[in-house]
């Protein structure tokens, strides 16, 4: 079983795509994990906003807030 | 009477399925807990998002961020 | 004049029925105050969800986030 | 000039009627203050919710948490 | 180049007038800066509440919790 | 692969025009980033707030409270 504590987990996830729910407008992201904090604050690249599961805006390079991400999710490559 | 203090609680929970409650979109989850630190951010795996009680779509292994859920309900097994 | 401090008022309340209104979709809840922490995370038991004033759906054990809890009021027995 | 620290200008208000907005669903308080602690987490007796301006419904007792309160407001006695 | 940080910014602010942007019901007010703590709470006189930039209703003196602040902008006078 | 951590990503903007989506009424931002402290609270210069994507009002100098930051974008020069 993966147990890993949940800023380990998020922490596999550098280098790979994930996909990131939030609160406020924008709230769908996919994109390149870069880097992530101890407030689980994210760097991303090649960020795309998706509404209703269709990619919407390019945004590249993009830094989250983490008090405002509500889940993060590995995507399937 | 269980009086356990809330992180202990959720603690008991790791290993099982629950049920959990968040602002934001994607408001209602359940899944597997897998770990769970002092801020209650979680680590899930075999997430369902669900919509008016019903499954809606698989997520899998998913992290979500403690400030965002409103409450964790253990589920019957 | 009862002048406690609001953690300490909590806590009085402890082993008894308390409503407590929060943020998010589920927001009024009803059941037995179990325990809590400093960050006024609650540990519950026999939580009924509200709607309407009417009681919608029993959750049984529940814990809620603290910084997602709008007020918490002792009810009458 | 009143330039009291936000902290010491809300202590200055415990024994006296408040005027609290607040985010959720139960967002306009009125009631008697009874302490307050460092994160603004709020004591009240003899509360009343508000809603358009009139009160709709007596709470009584209600410990509020600090990080809901958009705002409070001393009121004329 | 004015790089003060945020909380200097602030600062100077102090006596002067500020348009807040809020969280909330009460989202838009103008008024006085009496004080700011590290949190950004504001202690404000002669408050205006705002709706669709028109003044609304007179406020007086109001302690608003920074961390439902969005913006904080100074006026022109 | 840039992987700079998130602050020194926010860091490397400062001088330079970022986009900032945020919670609350006022939800879109362009502006030059001034400065930023550690909780990615943010001093910004003229700034325009953004409706539908088009520019809606010119604000000028912005402090930007950090919990209220979902996403920063820096701007295409």
């Amino acid at each position: 079983m993966n147990s890993m504590f949940p800023n380990k987990r998020i922490q596999s996830m550098i280098g790979k795509k994930v996909h990131i729910e939030m609160k406020g407008e924008k709230s769908v992201l996919e994109g390149i994990l870069r880097s992530v904090d101890d407030y689980l604050n994210l760097h991303m690249s090649a960020v795309n906003e998706l509404q209703d599961g269709e990619r919407k805006r390019l945004l590249g390079s993009v830094v989250v807030r983490g008090n405002n991400v509500v889940l993060i999710n590995p995507m399937k490559e």
